[in-house]
């Protein structure tokens, strides 16, 4: 199991008319922190898309709005991988406020394509390998 | 059953280094076509929260990527509504682009708040009597 | 003179806490004038970054904010083109409601980048050729 | 004088498909910086609109784009105030990459309206007080 997390505030131009984060950002959320794991593993998304010419696409997501976030609140984001990736990837995901509350949590599953064909291909081995060696490290 | 669509096109702000429409977009898409909804209906989503002081936010976001929107693509989004709704609203969504290609697909459920105090309430008379004449009517 | 048009509703996604559409929306309210100037001209944008191997950033841009846009309301968004384009081109935005009231104007400034090496290059024939046509057929 | 500055990676749904952040975003950064600003003052943006009753809606935007930020990058946002704002607030804003490059600077000017009747009121002591006493403390 491998877990990631990062710390950012809500944005005001993120929140809408209710005086709550807009529920599609929770969905960027997620995302902030699958990048923030790519780079604590140490292969950042676009050094994935650069080097060996992947892109990253969502298969899915899934998504349960919890608790609204409001402006003035500090989240946590979390990535949780349990199984190093293969054909695709399943992460799942999870959002706090700054008092551990629970606000979103879901699952993404992503894919690997290659980035000129847009073909699909398994996770790259460059990848698979920084997974095995974070987890077995844990 | 009652189905709602709008069409519009892809936004250049839309797309991302990949050169397709970000993922976080087709939940907002999904938004677009529930306020078209509304407004079919007669009685769009900011008259729910002025006249009848109750806001309707996301309980949970399902959504399955299937192929890319790209930019020149025009889209239309599609909100499908199989019961009245009583506590909940549920809500099935899709994406199409010019061909009929279904971008993305998935179900939205909603839940009924007050707006001041933030505590769950039932789908208001106004609505559920809206989705019953129109199903009626079909 | 060459003026182009395009009308759409405010999204809810748009909305930030002041109930109002977020400043930083206009910008891209502008883009989409923008966007549909090209299709009017009958050569979008992404033709021109696929069959130019141009892109077209901003250099800068100018807003004033007039008025305030709410959910619900129903915008049309002006792109108007005084000279045809060079080095740069100039472009004066507006955007109004549906009572014809301003709700935000200014200027953006555009230039022309070689899609690869990203250095300046003048505005292609293709693009100017389309301007001068239109503007002489007014 | 009063500076204030903020760091944070570039996200990837800022990103557009000319493989650079989106111009609008810049407009984000410029407030994100902003409101760090309030932050740091000791009194954030949404108690102003909670305990002083107003809203603090902008005035006008300018924006010059001066070097495309890209995934990967890690931005620092710049707010700077020279005088004590009154009937507006005039704020320099910047955006500089992690090598010390400019990529974009502006000037925000905002306003303060009351926010029930969005009628124009000067900005309050409680504000005016903090940057004074702020720019003495320098």
């Amino acid at each position: 199991m491998a877990e990631f997390k990062t710390t950012f505030p809500v944005r005001y131009y993120e929140t809408d008319q209710m005086a709550v984060v807009h529920h599609s950002n929770y969905i960027r959320y997620f995302e902030i922190a699958r990048d923030e794991m790519m780079v604590q593993l140490g292969f950042p998304i676009e050094r994935c898309e650069k080097e060996l010419g992947i892109v990253v696409p969502i298969v899915s997501v899934e998504c349960h709005f919890r608790h609204p976030a409001r402006m003035g609140d500090v989240l946590t984001a979390v990535a949780r991988v349990d199984r190093v990736p293969l054909a695709k990837m399943v992460i799942k995901q999870a959002v706090y406020n700054q008092d551990g509350v629970l606000c979103a949590d879901g699952v993404v599953t992503l894919g690997f394509l290659d980035k000129k064909s847009f073909t699909p291909v398994r996770c790259p081995e460059t990848v698979t390998d920084l997974f095995e060696k974070y987890m077995n490290a844990q």
